[in-house]
């Protein structure tokens, strides 16, 4: 199989970056500058993720064990970081050791070999704010707790049907019945996992942030192809969409103040504390003015999803809980987006208004069933940070894929790494010409480009 | 134009109607029985829906206040209502009194006529648990609740561009710019109109039920028809379909313990003495027994939409939160649906547990632009409560509607009553042939079935 990454950041000289809004943007992790790496081996097991070379020396969450999971097999093209790296990335084969039902967790596991794991792919981007550390704890950890949390409930993930007790026994006749009639599939349990996996990192993260004095936090959006499905797992303001010759899916969506507003807006009805007396919850076309006051203004609260007017009051003069439009909306001021990892140190400006109650780290999962899919050649998966979103649309990014992989030929093995390159290079004001476009984007941009149909002879099986 | 409404319930006789799952069954409001109600007039404005034939004799939130409401201009059929009358429904044209920028709501209104109106129709149902009490309050109550609402923001209703200030002064130059970047339209203020509506009827109930000792609670499901758009407004299990020749639309999603079950979740996880150490907020497929302690079982819990397994503890043995699949799901053991009016008072069997922090007035408001769909004349608006929709899927809805539209002809004033009649009938194990399923409901079963066609030319002007 093959994947493509690339990442760049608008170089010095360009126009001057837009501000990341959250943290200081110096940290003490300092910044590496690989400009390619390339693996070879595909054989799971045996390397350790802080042994990749690009990885930071942070502590592992894992320490003295060795993890099944290998980042060498696929090709990774990491160019022009920007100068902190607040874009990581990370991928690889995701191993799982395999349990009969009966066996418990503690005992000793068996000589390591293939047919003891269930194998699938991982792929995951972080785009880091309030400088890179967390973005990095991210890469370098995530997918060991996702090892973790799938290995716990391997027995389920494999039966046809997830048991009622992962002992597989039986303690109530009709169990089989019940878990049918709830519908839960194997799927659930994966969802599950990445559910769980994307708390238990951020909880490392915030022990890790706190044990080194390090502050930031980043957004995380997750592949994983397992068993012939595809999921996707969004924190933050990332995408994937599918892209096929007469198709694109959207398989994520993003998570900003203002598409969690009413989420927002309950918890400060809930908390009104969380504001101390400095913020509105209230949502406003604009931010009101001393003119305002004893008119009647357009506004909505957490329970609506329309609009009303009511009369101004002095409180409705703080400043909002979510405030501006589009990319400039902020959370608190301060932040951009409303899911993620870290920033459990952040706080508002000067004030002790933490933002971290306002975070889910919990990501949306979508899962895309390969294997129904009838799969062609040229179906891919692409996954960006929000710096290629923010100047292509779905539309345009499936146009270059579409143009791009009929122009070049089946048996490149660099094609998928040459078109994310190439998407990349788009969002530079570079061969816009694709897009009659031209747009440019001062923000880092990193893209993973998945070639669906590599996944499913390979990755279906164990 | 003309609309068809018909509802039903299983007659004593046949097998024993299913248990509804809150309160007492016996009220006391007396019922009554008016088999056939239809109406003639058209003209806006002067008919109170206190005096509606079949209001009940509660008190109006509206006293002394002549309502622009007339429900008289629609065929209305009800027949066959259940002893206590657990359905209730009310339609009627919405005439909204228009007012210009700056006159205040106080002022006197002029001479009522056509042309101050803003007119729209109005069709809901309310499906009563508990004594018919809040159906009917909430039958004779949230049209005006709406009406006032919607006369509150009339201005903003009527032009292009809601403005900034309702008094259409303006206060900043970019105003109309912050309005437009929003992207807030004129009918996000009907969608907020509706939601205060849903809010402000269900404080009204709280207060009416409160004042003469009565108990109980209903769903709502409001469709609007305003201006070339037609709103439909769901807070419960009842459900509005479109049907058109080659298309179903799906108009509302229903609110049950199931379908919200991580907002309950949620709630009990922040506020946990809502639970009174009785329920477990966690989710298994089967409530646990003794059994099970020690073992690791399938749960979920607020954050989770896939499952995992957690080891059986003690307290993991009380009465889940939400119990039960489907139909049979229930929120603290008492309550099928976790939207709608009234409940105040409302506790589980033998304790002081409230149900109430844990059901939501506000609706999904989803909005059909009529105006924008070259609507043919067989187009029709399937409204129901529960009752139709536990025996008949949507397709085969569209199918009976299709079928039945077809054989009679246009040019019957009637054809719509009689469809709504049909659709009952096919739910008591008449003309099932027609599905080939014949399940029977034992449940009250209401249908309105709205023709688009009529509401175009008529419904978009003022």
């Amino acid at each position: 199989m093959s994947a493509g990454w690339f990442r760049r950041r608008f170089l010095p000289g360009g126009p001057l970056p837009e501000p990341r809004p959250a943290g200081p943007r110096s940290s003490p992790v300092p910044y590496h500058r690989p400009r390619f790496l390339r693996g070879s081996g595909s054989s799971p097991g045996a390397t350790d993720a802080s042994r990749r070379p690009d990885a930071r020396p942070v502590r592992s969450p894992a320490r003295g064990r060795t993890l099944p999971w290998n980042a060498g097999y696929a090709e990774v093209i990491n160019a022009e970081k920007s100068e902190f790296n607040e874009d990581q990335a990370a991928c690889g084969k995701l191993c799982i050791r395999r349990c009969e039902f009966g066996i418990e967790e503690d005992q000793e596991w068996l000589t390591v070999c293939p047919e003891e794991f269930l194998t699938g792919h991982y792929w995951a981007l972080f785009d880091g704010h309030g400088g890179p550390a967390a973005a990095i704890l991210a890469a370098n950890t995530l997918h060991s707790c996702l090892r973790r949390q799938l290995e716990a409930v391997v027995e389920g993930v494999m039966a046809t049907q997830p048991p009622m007790h992962l002992s597989g026994r039986c303690v109530c006749p009709s169990d089989p019945q019940f878990v049918e009639e709830k519908g839960i599939r194997a799927e659930d349990l994966v969802i599950g996992a990445l559910e769980n996996a994307f708390q238990e990192c951020d909880d490392v993260i915030g022990r890790e942030l706190e044990a080194s004095g390090q502050v930031g936090g980043c957004t995380a959006l997750v592949a994983v192809f397992l068993q012939g499905k595809l999921y996707v797992a969004n924190a933050g303001d990332s995408r994937a969409i599918l892209v096929r010759r007469h198709e694109i899916r959207l398989l994520s969506s993003e998570f900003t103040p203002e598409t969690e507003r009413q989420r927002i807006q309950q918890l400060a009805f809930t908390y009104p504390e969380l504001l101390a007396g400095e913020f509105t919850r209230l949502e406003f076309p604009r931010r009101l003015k001393g003119d305002d006051l004893g008119q009647k203004v357009l506004f909505r609260d957490h329970h609506m999803r329309g609009w009303s007017y009511k009369r101004v009051e002095k409180s409705d003069l703080k400043y909002p809980l979510i405030h501006g439009q589009g990319r400039q909306a902020r959370l608190l001021g301060t932040l951009a987006v409303s899911r993620g990892l870290g920033d459990h140190q952040l706080r508002v400006l000067d004030t002790n208004i933490q933002l971290k109650p306002f975070l889910l780290s919990i990501p949306q999962v979508t899962v895309l069933d390969v294997d129904q899919l009838a799969v062609q050649e040229d179906d891919v998966v692409v996954m960006a940070t929000d710096g290629l979103w923010d100047v292509l649309s779905n539309e345009q990014v499936a146009l270059l894929v579409r143009s791009f992989l009929t122009g070049n030929q089946e048996d490149d093995p660099h094609r998928f790494s040459e078109l994310a390159k190439m998407l990349v290079h788009n969002t530079q004001g570079e061969d816009s010409g694709a897009t009659g476009e031209g747009q440019v984007s001062y923000d880092d941009v990193s893209v993973f480009v998945i070639p669906l149909c590599s996944q499913a002879p390979e990755g279906s099986g164990h």
